[in-house]
Parts: structure tokens; sequence; C-alpha cells
């Protein structure tokens, strides 16, 4: 297995998205990987946590309300096992192929959810979730911003995570600010409550430059 | 909750057991709970992996031949969630009342097989295993040291870790042997293949300056 510390994969194009619940992550991350696949790209649409089988039990564990009071170390560390698995066996080997990826959350929800909503050091989170991955970067993050208040109000019957208090969601809204503020050529930061189709554009149009030319005619 | 970074609970004893498959550590460790409970000493009998809830399902994941390969990191990042978890709820709080807490393995097991034995930097490996464990360190670790050949011998149906080669379990072995020779004061390395009365006696010996005045008249 080939890492790139703090580096971005030579090959391929890795793209993330981030974002608070209810900002438009799934919704917006699937028509991507459809414009993408419709103009010819080999696409590949992941999620964290859960895209492995043992990313699956982690996932499990780490949001269902029956798990209980988990030590905050051992929730930073069930995400990073899943994020270990995800980079090493899904991630990696199609970036290697040369194709995209999206995925739906990666290391920043660990720095904004465990990290800054769970205030622990964050700068020992961030070791630990960069040694799980390998230090592998995007090579461009989407941030959906959203007022904590507009996301959850959109769920009844919330899992672990989305349960915590309105103010550990706000540090994490905030956490995805920071990071972006803090490595603007690398992060894309776009008002979730904007009409579906203007931030699919936005984003398209941010990620035309860092695209190979496409391998196939499109409508192929 | 109170961390101990590189040093040890001020109150309490927190004595280890460590050695490769087969070298007699859950016989010794039981021994020394019966004789020090005997002797009217609270005293808690632990282990790694799989002594929480969280543990427990960890230790499914990570020792069951079904579960296949494994990215390294992975299975670091699964032993050291289970040792977070197993340290705040269940080592702490015991030590925390003055209890003797004896673990059938710890920090070292993650050291010597996922470090030594899956050759990770083994830098990068202690460096999660502290984080997870708060850095919390036995006053007393036993090693029963034993040539792989003869622990293993004694197994048929191996698991995940024990069906590894025996050069893995060679490397193991030397890695506990090279922890002990650099803290000597705080390692107790037996061959673990003398007489267990004779290795109980050992044990119990070398524990005697470390514990506090018995609380209770044996017998009570």
């Amino acid at each position: 297995m080939t890492y790139y510390p703090g580096r971005y994969a030579p090959t391929g194009v890795f793209v993330c998205f981030e974002g608070g619940e209810g900002s438009g992550k799934s919704t917006q991350s699937r028509l991507l990987r459809d414009r993408l696949a419709a103009e010819g790209y080999d696409v590949l649409l992941t999620f964290e946590p859960g895209d492995t089988p043992v990313g699956k039990e982690m996932r499990r564990i780490v949001l269902s309300p029956e798990t209980g009071v988990l030590a905050h170390r051992t929730e930073v560390l069930l995400y990073a096992a899943d994020k270990a698995e995800h980079v090493e066996t899904v991630v990696l080997p199609a970036l290697e192929r040369g194709e995209i990826v999206i995925t739906d959350r990666y290391v920043d929800s660990t720095l904004a959810y465990q990290g800054a909503g769970r205030a622990l050091d964050l700068g020992e989170v961030e070791e630990v979730a960069r040694w799980a991955t390998g230090d592998l970067r995007p090579h461009l993050t989407v941030v959906l911003d959203l007022e904590p208040e507009a996301g959850l109000g959109r769920f009844e019957g919330r899992d672990r995570i989305e349960g915590e208090s309105l103010e550990f969601h706000q540090r994490v809204r905030q956490s995805f600010l920071d990071l972006a503020a803090k490595d603007p050529d690398h992060y894309l930061v776009l008002d979730a409550r904007g009409p579906v189709e203007a931030i699919a554009e936005a984003i398209a149009a941010r990620l035309v430059p860092l695209l190979p030319q496409a391998r196939q005619e499109p409508g192929r």
C-alpha cells in the first residue's frame, strides 16, 4: 500500500463532501457522481463511516443509541478504524486505477465531531485520524454549510451523534469553516440553503480544472 | 477522567501479564487474583481485548477467522478502541477505588503483535496505543516467556492472530523481551516452562513491596 503523508494521490481525483446533518451531502454527492459518470468518467461514490464490512460494524456501534456512553477516545478510535479500512481497501485502490472517488464524509468529520464536538485535544485527534488514513488528502473538500437548527430540524429519530446538544453541533459547524479557511486551495464552502441545482453547478465548476480529460464521449 | 501520561496511578496497584499464546497468562493471573483476595485485598481481574461491551465486539472482529484480511492500521485502531474503553470504564475506576487491578494483556501486546508482528512503525503504533490509554502504565508487567513453538503447539483451531506464521510469533516474543529490558524496574520476566507454583511464588514475591497494607485479615 502506498501512503501519501500530507499529500494528494498522483492518479485519480479525490473529492470529499463535509457538513452537518441535513446539509445535503448525499444529494450533492449523488448528483456529482451522476454528472461525472454521464461525462464518461469512472466514478466511485463512497461514504464514511460504514462502507467496508468492518466499517459497517463500526458504524452500527458508534451511531446506535443502544450503544449508550462511549469513552470519547473509544469513539475517535472506532471512527479511525473505519477510515483506515476505507482508505486502504476502497479509496486508494480506486484512485490508483485513475478513478474519481467521491466520499460523503472523511477526516474533517472526525476533527469536527470528535475533536471540536467532544472537546478533545484537536491536535491529538488529528494525529490519530491522519495516521489512520496514511494522511491522504482530498484534492477538493466541499463544505455544505448550514445552521444546525435548520439541518437537525428535518429529522425525527436522531442517532447517537445527531442527538447531541445544539452547542455540540454549533462547534462542529464552526470547525468545518475553520478547516476550510486554513486551506482555501482545497476547499469550497457553499451555503447549503441555496437551490440544489445552483449548488451542483458551483461544485462542478470548481471541479473542472481538477479533472483529467474525459476518457469517453458523453452519453456512451 | 484523570489521565497519567507516562505515569502510574497514585492509588491502587496495576499489574499486567504479557506473553505469547499458551504461556500461562490466564492461569497465573487467576492464581495471583485468588492469592491476593485471600490476603484480603480488593482485586479486579480483567483482560484485553474484550472486557467491555464494545470491547467484546472488537474482540470478535479482530480474532474471528471470518473477518479475513484487515488493513494493519485497522487492526491497531480496533485494539486501541478496546483499550480506551477498558481503561476509562474498568481499569481507572478500580484503581481510583484503591483496588489491585490485574490485566491479562495490555499495551505491550499491541506493541508486540501489531508493531513488531505486523512490521508497522513501532513508534507510531505506540503513540496510538498510549493515546488510547491516556498513557497509564502498569506498576508491574509480568512477561511469561516461551518459545512460540511450545505455546502454539498446545492449540487446535487457532484464531486469526494465533494462525499467523512462526516468524510473526518469534518477533512478538522478542518484542516482549525488548520492552522488559528497557524498563527492568517495572518488568519481571519469567520462564513460562517452570512449575506453575514456582512461577506464582516468584510473581508474589516481586509484588509484595508494591502492595499496600492488607485491609482485611486473611480468611475473613
